[in-house]
């Protein structure tokens, strides 16, 4: 039976044909041992846990979701058995320093596992996915009696891990938390406050839990400057690395929500009995610097779990049409002895499944590319170089968390709309991976919070130099294309499209810094979608490059592949490049309607 | 406490400023009773209806859902009440014939207590809706002893009513059905066959069921054209309208579905003990004769369905986003002492409020106006002039059922993004509005289908004369809004659009009839967007020009509705209509790519 998770054709086709994934390991030591043969395998085994363990899971834990009694909160019966045997594979750190328990594999590698892990059940991977980030932060920030003591545990899975960031009063504005540490004379913290929607905080998967705790230092200033990082274990450890008593975390609610059932959504009270004990992680006053550290790659992680939902629906979608017996022909209506086709000889379906298709691929570029740089980030050879990778990171996070969860969703109701009524039924997979997938555009700072941080942080960071990379990467691209006569036509429009966004990117810069300010951030979110689509349809074309090369000489079983990324630039050009430069006009408008208009206008 | 329904003001807006409803009464004495202190009456016994009793069972639906044990169907326990007490204020069938038990109101003004009810439980709703459906069919189709047996008890709501279409081979192609009816010496029929997607199909708030069934005839045609429609109750009727023996229509299955919970989806057995007796309806083989003259009311229900949860959304967006405190002004970000603010207060909420109220703004225009046209179908003076309304009716329904569902479900996510975290979790009401709302783009035709429609059907209707005079009534409005000079931006941009889409839509019909035909539905839903789109423009255009008049004399109270109909228009024209006019470019285009695709391009 087929598998409906992910294109491993696409994904070779990413890695091989158009990142070169194995030439980071010529490029550095680190990855020196990650050679296509290991990329390959790497991709089967992560494909394989996926398969056959990961996903057997996915709508057993959306059934059961997660209960909670007398502070204790059970998972769904099949998690803990897949839990001890995602960790027997070491997929929990596959990217971090193997001293610690990591695989040290490129992030650009990790990428097709990633897929494969959260399109089969990104619910429950949210358990590792947050053990990893937590114990990132203790690599990054720990002293080494608390990497000692903590970090291989974490990376090993065998204990989990938490972010607590979130508090009732205190969402997007992280600043305005009212948790409170107070110093002892060992050294260590007194933790007291309440934190809410905290992913993991609780759960039975492994014997301790290990919360880092954004905390405000009594006498410390108000807002994101006084604001410190600590290490909260659930039960406290001993020297000797035993577990020691409880530690006065207590589970005091779960949230009933639209998806993501499998994973728990915990309330937590710190030191509601004086008991929760804490250790600094980092310096004082320091602990948003921190989160600023990790808060890209948790973006991205989130970019990914979106973007799982959307390949799934896809792949569900497709075998459906494939499958499913509807309707005559439309050439053969009104001829009575006509017989019923496949639904994906319908204009209309297949129009929903080619715009699917277009999105997917677009959106897997996007997010591959993102680790791409991530990875050269690290081990490129110059210190320009590597500066430039970073910058090109920073500033296509909030493109591939805000853009890409917002057009994932999209793809989930589109996938949903082509199976019909069936769609809207939980025996089949479509309601669960749209319900999932809604909440990527939350959490994790809000879409809005994104597009706010590519036009307030990133479009002038560094005086523009990284938007400027940007734009220099896509011109390369444009180079390539330029060479290919059949492209001509796209190649022409989209260098259009880049053109224009480079203008509007210039004007909205200048309007964030003028008077219009408000009027520039109410159209900061159109203009990360007209961002998005414009990468997007620089990655279309650089994939259609490279297929129109290889189409002329490619195995007959190979061509519909490349063909089709012929057809998806074809499409997005003609149905969806007119739509965005539409956009970029209208953000060019800068309208001030949302700003003028008075609160009482609002009905409510 | 405020309600968060809907919103008297702009409804009253419609009502009296935009379509004077009142005129109505002037117009026909079948109406001559609803002048306007009438329909503020109705309009306020609707919506206190709606707030106090209908509203505090949505939850509660959505929780406790329906349950199938032993063939029965059990509702949520408040629907028996609430069943009653709809009743018995005879709302069921309130624009019906009194003689069999209507109120004979005209639609227009039915449309505001379509509103409140489906924005305080649709699921609800769904129970007297169907059967609203079902008795119009023994209305229009009945012979005069099908009427007095069940008619009546009907529109009263003593019976329920369904409709028996889907089978799991025949959805969106109901020509495919297998049901089949077997004529007894009596005149009656045998039917057997197997209903599946049936709402409504057994539940215990009423003694019987009323079930319109498409079957067909042993030896009948095959297709549509062999279809006839029959009228199988769950309990027989004895002469004297006593309820006789059991008529064989079993509930095998409920569907466990992603929202609309608190309404049961059943499949249903007929005749599988050879017992199930129905009686024709209308004559043989005119079944979809019949459903045709249904189908426009039906799919507006559902464009009321999707847009009441939308209106409902917005309404709760718009309050707590005036409640929920979070984040500094972004003009103080600087100022340590500043304080946190609204968050209505944040541009990017701002707009996405904006942009929720001029859809909802816009969607209520277009659904209101189509049952006017729907009213003046029937009391227009000449039959010219009927056939006028009757023709508008048709063109845009599938924009009040296909565009109007597309985005109301957009307006549902837009709202859950402005609560954040809190939008996910089932406790607040967003979720389930999103939930239960993603099906009206699914049932009732896809709104691929009513894509289709507008295309396929409508367009060359008649000539094109409905088109042709939709683009007068266009016209009309924008010759008034020349008159008001500071209109006069808006009015240029919106008649660009208009022309732009006539211009498309003459392309769109004349490569429908050509040999790219199948690239010409490929953009059929595209299509249906941008017509939306321009109809909405035109919509707001018709507010605003009312409200510019208005504003200069309003008193102070009403300054805000009336400016924030300009802002609407503003916010459409400056943000929207680009994107529209982009969309239209596209589908110019009319791209053959989803057509020319290999199917093996498609991954699965």
């Amino acid at each position: 039976m087929a598998q409906f998770i992910s294109d491993r054709r696409d994904i070779d086709f990413l890695l091989h044909e158009m990142l070169d994934a194995e030439s980071l390991s010529k490029k550095h030591d680190d990855f020196a041992e990650f050679n296509k043969k290991t990329i390959d395998l790497i991709v089967s085994e992560a494909r394989n846990l996926a398969v056959k363990e990961i996903l057997p899971t996915q709508k057993e834990g959306d059934e059961q979701g997660c209960k909670l009694e007398n502070g204790k909160v059970t998972t769904p019966e099949s998690f803990k058995r897949l839990y001890e045997i995602f960790n027997e594979g070491e997929w929990l750190a596959m990217t971090e320093n193997p001293e610690w328990g990591g695989q040290g594999m490129p992030r650009t590698v990790a990428s097709a596992a990633m897929e494969y892990f959260n399109g089969a059940n990104y619910p429950f991977m949210m358990y590792p996915g947050l053990t990893h980030g937590a114990g990132k932060l203790v690599d990054e920030f720990g002293t080494d009696e608390q990497k000692r003591i903590f970090l291989k545990n974490m990376y090993s899975g065998k204990w989990a891990g938490t972010m607590l960031l979130t508090e009732p009063g205190a969402g997007s504005d992280v600043g305005a938390l009212t948790t409170t540490a107070k110093k002892n004379d060992d050294g260590t913290y007194s933790i007291t406050g309440e934190k809410i929607f905290i992913s993991g905080g609780e759960h039975d998967l492994t014997e301790n839990i290990i919360h880092p705790v954004l905390a405000r230092i009594e006498g410390a200033p108000e807002g994101t400057k006084g604001i410190s990082l600590f290490l909260v274990p659930k039960f406290r450890v001993n020297e000797d690395g035993s577990l020691g008593e409880f530690n006065d975390v207590i589970c005091t609610g779960i949230e009933h929500k639209m998806g993501i059932h499998a994973n728990s959504t915990c309330s937590l009270a710190l030191g509601s009995n004086g008991n929760c004990i804490g250790t600094l992680l980092g310096e004082e006053n320091k602990g948003m610097k921190a989160m600023f550290v990790m808060m890209n790659e948790a973006r991205l992680l989130v970019g990914y779990q979106g973007f799982a939902c959307a390949t799934a629906s896809y792949q569900y979608a497709v075998n459906y049409a494939k499958q499913r017996v509807q309707g005559k022909n439309l050439m053969d209506m009104m001829n009575p002895d006509a017989k019923a086709v496949t639904i994906i000889n319908h204009p209309d379906v297949r129009r929903q499944l080619l715009k699917m298709k277009v999105f997917v691929e677009g959106m897997r570029s996007i997010l591959y590319y993102v680790n791409y740089c991530a990875d050269m980030a690290v081990i490129g050879e110059t210190e320009e170089e590597r500066a430039k990778y970073q910058g090109l990171v920073e500033v296509l996070t909030p493109i591939a968390k805000g853009y890409v969860t917002d057009r994932a969703f999209e793809v989930c109701s589109q996938g949903m709309q082509v199976y019909g009524g069936y769609g809207f039924i939980e025996e089949y997979p479509m309601a669960q991976l749209l319900r999932d997938c809604r909440i990527t555009l939350i959490y994790e700072g809000t879409n809005g919070i994104q597009a706010m941080d590519l036009l307030g942080r990133k479009l002038g960071m560094n005086k523009g130099k990284p938007v400027m990379d940007l734009f220099g990467e896509m011109q390369k691209t444009l180079a390539a294309a330029k060479e290919i006569e059949e492209l001509s036509a796209y190649t022409e429009k989209i260098e259009k499209a880049i053109n224009k966004l480079g203008e509007v990117a210039l004007h909205m810069g200048q309007t964030a810094m003028s008077a219009k300010v408000l009027s520039a951030f109410a159209n900061a979110h159109p203009f990360q979608d007209a961002t998005g689509d414009v990468v997007l349809a620089w990655m279309l074309l650089w994939r259609a490059t490279i297929a129109a090369q290889k189409l002329a000489k490619a195995k007959k079983k190979d061509q519909p592949f490349y063909d089709g990324l012929l057809k998806s630039l074809q499409f997005f050009v003609e149905c969806q490049l007119p739509i965005t430069m539409g956009n970029l006009i209208a953000i060019k408008n800068t309208s001030s309607a949302a700003i003028e208009i008075d609160e009482a206008s609002f009905a409510g």
